[in-house]
């Protein structure tokens, strides 16, 4: 039995675009002699399909575009993740058998998770029936979802197939794949593993499907990062591959189909976003040239008479480096009319609020390019500052989309390192100054904050481990500086309601627990 | 038996507070002579307390206010909800029955919601066990939650006990009370029902906590939006009330507490706004002085060369009314700066990013008088608009809380009656104008939307009754025009991401159902 493992991108919504794109791929396998070929969950309408599935309107295309792709599936056999209504009204996140023509059967998720990556459990109903397909003779054993394997022995199967749509999170990829491969080794069963690819809203796929023989050697996977077809043919022996092994190429990698994949999905081609000579900006610049081309990335420096001589210069370095349009609008004269405004004469103060008010000039002007250019402005927030609420709302945080908003500060350097690891496209200077928002005269991050390191890893322990205040500071840390920032993480909560997506590689999705905004408990 | 029903206004994790409170309040009933004290679903940590629940620190807090609760359970009995861990480390939203400084029994809610105000299957487990508690020789029949009743047959139950905390919503106040009624006229068994009261983040809780006696006759009930504790003894003959009957004041009632818990559990005492001379804007002016205190409250008056005359008189017209702070600023100046960068002359082009610019002056120029001042920014957006985008992100949307953004429009001018309906608070003429965001000349938003009656009534059979396109169409709308307006709905989505908190009175619980931001489904 020949298999084709389609790692499909398909665009959440979007029945025609995808069942067509379906259609495209059953027919390579066919031309190439598959007997079936294997689509991951949710493929026709693209995951997550959020609250679409509540609609009756697609819910009714739904099945018209199902029936499109029936009618193409002729000699040879489709396995396709779709949203499933049974006959008594129930909703299934479901695997389809299709088979000239027809449905020949069915299984669906069965432990729905409340709290994934779009509350599964909100739209579908766990399935109880079997998850055994028969296809020309052939048992399989077809399993929805990531870790959603049960605990049944498979008796005279001749297949297990997981589909699904696992979100990428940065160093995890091991685990699921030792998981799969001792699946199979266990059972002694071939297994093939189909996973989507690309971007939706903040989830990653990572596609890299994979098969294994009923050793639980890999024998074939599917590219990292790009839609992709192979083919594994159980019967037949063929060599194990070498391992893939993680590494952060992968991270970088994650971020620009993050990121190219909103904009292609939406429709856009250009992208506006702030320079400001650190390290934040440097980065996007260098995702969106990757993801869009340079030429649809224009970069914008923005000086005030906070700026220093050397950010001017690097961020001008960078553009040059990269390809990408560079502009410089000082904001001087618009500051002055709110200090005029504000003071009663163009100098300022010294408080926060005319600090604020430079971040939101500089989002005005990015904003006014954005609608007058048809250019999606993205932020440059990383994960550290946004927990802790180091960023001006309606400022910095301006934008459809924040490409670094869940990579930590200290792992930004790791990925300009990454980077910049054949000639320094980020300019060494950026890498090598202490961070600093330039709102004030001489200001730097670690007046406001402790140093990245810590902050980092102390978040890390909280926000990703869920490590309680002893548990951290049985580690090392003071217990006090943790306390206040699990304080600054709650106070700024009111922040990431309004901030723009971000793509997910960090922040565990189960994790991704929203606080109150209004709430009277202290860590302390 | 002498039953206090305690219908507390708790702050969302601030256990200390909420047990202190609770503490007062047993200490008030047996004062009275009370045998039993009933709080509301999860009193002692507020509602919802969403993330908090994860955390291993919040947790042990919560147990050790639970013990001080109990510590002061003596001569009375305690019905309480809160967070309770069982010994395998299971965690229910609890009922806990305590007496003489002991927790005696507890129940739990049975049927969790994975979709309702907080998606409480994320954090807690079914409750598998009885919901008969005994207390003094009295079988209690405990139900946790709104709409939880199980079909199970009362036997020899000598009160039902529905503890709850239900958001509420406009216009659906009799269809739970007569549910009430029904259960203990068809039991024959008299029912309290104690609900929480206040304001969280996006919800309100109306209390209205009730007591029916064993004709489904209601004896007695809280106040509705206000902290209050009666009293309710099933053995002693009294009089049937008048039935509670909801109208408009209800939903002024709800919007005022939810801005004035959202300010005083924050920690807030002052609020800035923009005036624009309009309806919401004007609305929202009499919500925060009525919540707040008019000597609280700042409204700002920010016209542009597209100001009209009357806008400015309504504006000051509605401060003078209200006698709230009242200032003045014109955007020209600045707004002829950002010209003077993008036009290279201080005359505008008329394009869209020249109208959303303005917008977003007037949103930093609010927001340095919220940082300088120390005064929350509330938007005055509606749920029209936001509905179909109809709004600047940066711009109006600005602001840490929405108070009418489920507010429709059509339903604002109602409130706006209710307001003036002993004298003139809100001009005639800003009710009587036609609707403009004076963004350009003679701009008028019809020019861009349907009128607000259509709009609405569209919105609501969407948004509110879930119906497709077809069941739209088929009560006598355009079908190309509902198709334009879902469209409209599924395009702005990605300003909806980013907007301030709204006091949810309109749009159903579980009808908040997120739409991806980027996705290829269209209606037509």
């Amino acid at each position: 039995m020949k298999i084709a493992l389609v790692q499909l991108n398909p665009v959440v919504g979007d029945l025609k675009g995808n069942a067509s794109k379906i259609i495209e791929f059953v027919e390579r396998a066919r031309a190439i002699s598959c007997d079936l070929v294997v689509f991951p969950e949710l493929s026709l309408t693209g995951y997550p399909p959020q609250g679409l599935l509540k609609s009756k309107d697609f819910m009714r295309d739904c099945q018209a575009a199902l029936h499109r792709v029936a009618e193409h599936a002729e000699g040879i056999g489709v396995l396709l993740g779709a949203a499933l209504r049974d006959d008594k009204d129930r909703l299934y996140n479901a695997a389809l058998l299709i088979e000239n023509k027809k449905v020949v059967g069915y299984t669906a998720k069965r432990r729905l998770k409340a709290f994934n990556a779009f509350n599964e459990a909100c739209y579908f109903e766990s399935f109880c029936g079997t998850d055994i397909l028969t296809f020309r003779g052939h048992r399989l054993a077809v399993v929805v979802g990531n870790h959603a394997f049960s605990d049944a022995h498979y008796e005279d199967v001749d297949l297990i197939v997981n589909i699904s749509a696992t979100p990428y999170r940065y160093g995890q990829f091991k685990q699921y794949d030792d998981l799969l491969a001792d699946i199979a080794k266990k059972l002694g069963i071939p297994l093939v593993y189909v996973n989507q690819v690309g971007g939706n809203d903040d989830l990653v796929f990572a596609g890299i499907s994979r098969a294994f023989n009923e050793l639980g050697q890999c024998m074939t996977y599917g590219q990292p990062f790009a839609e992709d077809m192979v083919v594994f043919d159980p019967t037949n022996v063929s060599c194990q591959l070498p391992g893939l092994q993680e590494d952060i190429s992968w991270l970088y990698k994650a971020l620009v189909l993050g990121v190219r994949d909103y904009f292609s999905k939406n429709g856009f081609k250009k992208a506006v976003l702030g320079l400001s000579g650190g390290v934040d900006s440097a980065l996007v610049a260098c995702i969106m040239a990757d993801a869009l081309g340079r030429e649809n990335v224009l970069g914008v420096y923005m000086p005030s008479r906070y700026s220093s001589e050397h950010s001017k210069q690097d961020a001008q370095v960078l553009a040059d480096n990269l390809g990408i349009q560079y502009r410089v609008i000082p904001i001087e004269s618009i500051f002055g009319e709110y200090l005029k405004v504000f003071n009663g004469m163009p100098s300022p103060v010294g408080d926060l609020a005319e600090e604020n008010v430079q971040a939101r000039i500089r989002g005005n002007l990015l904003m006014f390019i954005s609608n007058r250019e048809g250019r999606v402005l993205v932020s440059t927030s990383n994960r550290s500052e946004a927990s802790v609420g180091y960023t001006t709302i309606y400022g910095d945080m301006c934008g459809g989309l924040a490409p670094i908003a869940d990579v930590p500060k200290t792992v930004v350097y790791d990925i300009c390192s990454y980077v910049n690891r054949d000639r320094e496209v980020i300019p060494h200077n950026t890498l090598v100054k202490p961070p600093s928002a330039e709102l004030r005269p001489d200001q730097k991050d670690e007046d406001s904050l402790p140093p990245y390191n810590v902050l980092d890893a102390v978040l890390s322990m909280y926000i990703d481990d869920g490590l309680s205040v002893d548990e951290i500071a049985s580690r090392g840390y003071d217990r006090l500086l943790v306390c206040k920032i699990l304080n600054m993480v709650q106070r700024s909560e009111y922040k990431r309601r309004q901030a723009p997506l971000a793509i997910r590689v960090f922040s565990p999705i189960e994790g991704a627990v929203k606080n109150p905004v209004v709430h009277g408990y202290r860590w302390g």
